[in-house]
């Protein structure tokens, strides 16, 4: 269901890109937070509540052109339990507009543990006998420096439920090297990952994708050719476009030649695309950010098709 | 301070162990469960309530003999905002009571998302002007997967508050050897990763320990005392006593010469003692499950400090 609900919406929309909503506070325009401290004071409620706004007219805006949201976990988590639960709710909107959900989230654990986050996240907890969905996302990102038994609690829940992980394999930070690129037996530790990504897939498969998909950055254009092949039916979910410095001809060999297997994605870049000079320019005011942000998306599939299309 | 002050508690309690907070609502007595539910329902915010009821009442009889506690945020999390919520209350009713808090929560990301955890978990989040704190725990365990990016912004809020981090280094789990054992020029990657952790420690020092510690599992004590080499300065917190097969004998070689240096946790073996045959056998009832928790912490302190007695 959920992995294949992504691809349908990536074919539907002709657009393989993922919009990240990492909302500081600073990047919520000034109407939405005087609304919102007036309601609740200058408290963590109050952002909360602003950076919810935020989000919903984001998601309005773009529901119909981007197949899927990825909500970073840290900056709810900033705001305390409020903040949590405006990502709970963020969660719940944007599935509600059919939006294809990848809490980023990191997380990592053991055993017993790393079920509970299972559950929390892509499963359902029981209270007593009811079952209550405690996040509800479609997907999570994973780090799997803990092995298979911090993986495995995920793949059983995503098999039953359907849902998907992202495991880290070479992040787009510059220093990611300094462990991913050690050379182990003559090939570096992201590859080491990524075959384990691959082999815990193989167990988990959608109807042409896997379950169990990838994190590589799109500022590692070369390692990604690589890691395409190592894992050819697991999903690459490739941050670090825009804003980090990717580009969309970095970004052809994330793809398989179906077109598909790759999500890309933008978060600053979308999210606070009111603060260019290049949407300023054509007129678009902080009072219609979420104007500025369909238009980023449009100019980044035109950059990312374009480049799909020549390669 | 806050690394200094975990010191000086487990000095005057001569008790170098933490108390793992990892209340899945399995544990938690049927007597509070049902006042909960009575009052909230079979909801998240219902189970939220047991847990934190559940965890006041063993805070309250531990404080004072166990110098530290360790939520482990997967069973906040499970339960949904609410959960989450309960984590809050809990590090505050136990800081109230003087134990030192170390937030498990592997936590790990780059450069502004890194700083947003950190932010989250141990700083002072901005809401226009206003500082607040939005979990306030005095530690938090990270994933150093990403490397130095993912790390630095957690060190320059750790010297700026004096707060702590614990990295991971050689996990307690079966698998963990999956990558944390590969060799790399001759040695195995969780050296390299203990280097590390003793680089970015160097400058970041309280009195006598920095404030960047380590995880090791109490399960891998011969690579425990390669690694209390590797990093001096470095606390090391040790999961895997008790429920995981760790016993005192396999421990010593995590402590420095001066008795300090480790901090030994125990989840279950503390909060289900009353589950034990052992603490029923002393007429101990899930009534007063906190007496079995203190007997079972007791009980660890003995083994424990015999066996650095006996070194």
């Amino acid at each position: 269901m959920a992995f294949d609900r992504l691809i349908e919406n990536i074919v539907k929309m002709q657009n393989p890109t993922v919009a990240g909503l990492d909302p500081k506070l600073d990047y919520v325009p000034e109407s939405i937070k005087t609304k919102c401290f007036e309601k609740y004071g200058k408290t963590l409620e109050g952002a909360a509540a602003a950076l919810f706004e935020f989000n919903k007219a984001l998601i309005d805006a773009l529901y119909d052109i981007v197949p899927a949201v990825k909500p970073q976990a840290a900056y709810y988590e900033m705001y305390g339990w409020q903040g949590v639960k405006a990502l709970c709710d963020t969660i719940a909107y944007a599935k509600s507009k059919g939006m294809f959900v990848i809490t980023d989230g990191k997380r990592n654990d053991i055993g017993t543990t790393m079920e509970a986050y299972a559950t929390a996240h892509l499963g359902h907890t029981d209270v007593a006998g009811e079952s209550i969905d405690a996040f509800g996302a479609d997907a999570l990102t994973v780090n799997g420096y803990l092995g298979t038994d911090g993986i495995k609690p995920f793949v059983d829940v995503c098999k039953e439920e359907k849902k998907g992980i992202f495991i880290l394999v070479k992040t787009s930070n510059p220093s990611s090297g300094e462990f991913q690129d050690r050379m182990i037996d003559g090939r570096p530790l992201y590859e080491w990952v990524g075959e384990k990504v691959a082999e815990w897939g193989a167990d988990c498969m959608g109807d042409s994708y896997s379950y169990v998909g990838a994190v590589v950055g799109a500022t590692y254009p070369e390692q990604g050719k690589i890691l395409r092949k190592v894992m050819p039916k697991s999903f690459i979910l490739v941050p670090g476009y825009g804003a980090q410095g990717g580009k969309g001809a970095d970004l052809v060999h994330f793809f398989n030649e179906d077109g598909l297997g790759a999500i890309v994605n933008s978060s600053r870049g979308i999210i606070c695309a009111y603060k260019q000079d290049k949407y300023k320019d054509m007129g678009i005011t902080a009072e219609n950010f979420a104007d500025a942000s369909r238009k980023a998306v449009e100019d980044m599939i035109e950059d990312i098709s374009g480049a799909l299309a020549n390669r």
